[in-house]
């Protein structure tokens, strides 16, 4: 992993904007998911909580959680080699730990693999302010040929 | 299996008034997921696609594909056990197979186990009238003691 | 999924020489996983259950339904693609439903998905004889450029 | 998670005993794996490898990194709460990340969950003095009712 664990190409600020550019509906009746920080094969973002995210008891909906972590884990790729082919979902494993209380979700994205063709990573997610984590996930995404840039 | 391969307890319209009180979100922007069928471990149910879940390129989301797998593995648990407990995800594994045309998604429910304490099913997600699955999820769920009607 | 359901390009017999050919420890100790049946997209496979693959209690443990899992689907792409390259397993997700009770265990297998450069087909795993699976998995696999005859 | 980070109530020496005693197997044909460490929801444990493990090529076998993944989880529940009952895998997700090299495997093991039914933990396994990950599980865990001390 040492040759990939270099900084990240894309800033915080531009892989916002190829967000709000490409995937508009992440802010669907206003904002949702924002990017806290990028760095060498991780990301950290957050789900800012609201009625759309939740489910009777007030807990936050498994949908919103597996999104919360496959934009996460698209996110960090994303950064790593920059918007030169779109990574595609391929496989997502998540575990549902704890039931989340009604508020904002904190997700650490760590990549175990960035290859040519295949990137795995893992998804940690926690609500926010406390260390006992409510989800965690795996995914693995397929990297197109790398002939195009957006 | 023969011994749970029995009928389901309740019918699809028990199921959809089951749904409509308890996850009032799912209908959350108007009718989104429909039950059109249940069966002895089995189900089928119908993903009404309009743009909430729809992605650049037309094509349905990750997360809408995730919800409806999530949906029907619970539907078919529920119709199987009745209303007595309310069944949790712990793990749930999607594959994306093929990228689904901007129209219904069918999934195809089949439980694999259905004991006491754990449950587990296949979803299959085909688009509407197409043969070759879009996505295939795999799901278990904790069910709670049930000692309370709810 | 219609044009890649052809017949498949290798016959039992050959996929069993390919096999004991390049996995010789397949049959490390004697002879242990056997190819039943090969078909479009299809395959079945036999694990003779021997001590080697017992648990205390009598039951099959868990590394030899893995393995006889992931044989399974290799075969599958195997037969269907023939030896021009190695597909190497990539993810593997294994669910345990049942205790198999100390007997042979037959594997059936299904691919949902052939494409250029992944694969990904499940495993349904029997105790010979009985309809109850006793093991579930789902595997995706990485098939190299093909450019060379094995 | 606050509550179960607490020191393990088994000790390595207990833990080996007690595997030594109940599964005999993971000795088959000479000593295989050890455990290095138990801590807080945490374990370290050793692959040594020999031509038992290997695949053509001299690579570890998937079954191999599958088991040793599988008997790490179990064994960092079983620190954590004593051999009062006997954890069941009801379902392993594991991605092979890079061709391990053939020689000793390190599994880094944490739990994400440690609750009354179900444990759910994460398994990183390394290439001996590497420390680019060669394969990651995620694996979850059915706990009896525990009023039987074995």
């Amino acid at each position: 992993m040492s040759a990939a664990a270099r900084p990240p190409v894309m800033s915080v600020a531009a892989v916002e904007a190829f967000l709000a550019a490409e995937f508009p509906q992440l802010r669907h009746g206003g904002r949702s998911v924002t990017v806290e920080s990028v760095g060498p094969l991780t990301a950290r973002l957050r789900l800012h909580v609201d009625e759309r995210h939740l489910r009777p008891g007030g807990t936050v909906s498994g949908p919103s959680l597996f999104m919360l972590a496959d934009v996460g884990l698209y996110v960090a790729i994303l950064a790593q080699i920059g918007p030169v082919a779109l990574a595609v979902t391929t496989n997502l494993n998540i575990n549902f730990l704890r039931k989340p209380p009604p508020g904002d979700v904190i997700a650490e994205i760590r990549l175990l693999k960035l290859g040519k063709r295949l990137a795995v990573g893992e998804a940690t997610l926690f609500a926010d302010g406390d260390d006992a984590p409510v989800a965690h996930a795996v995914g693995t995404y397929s990297i197109p040929p790398q002939n195009t840039v957006l």
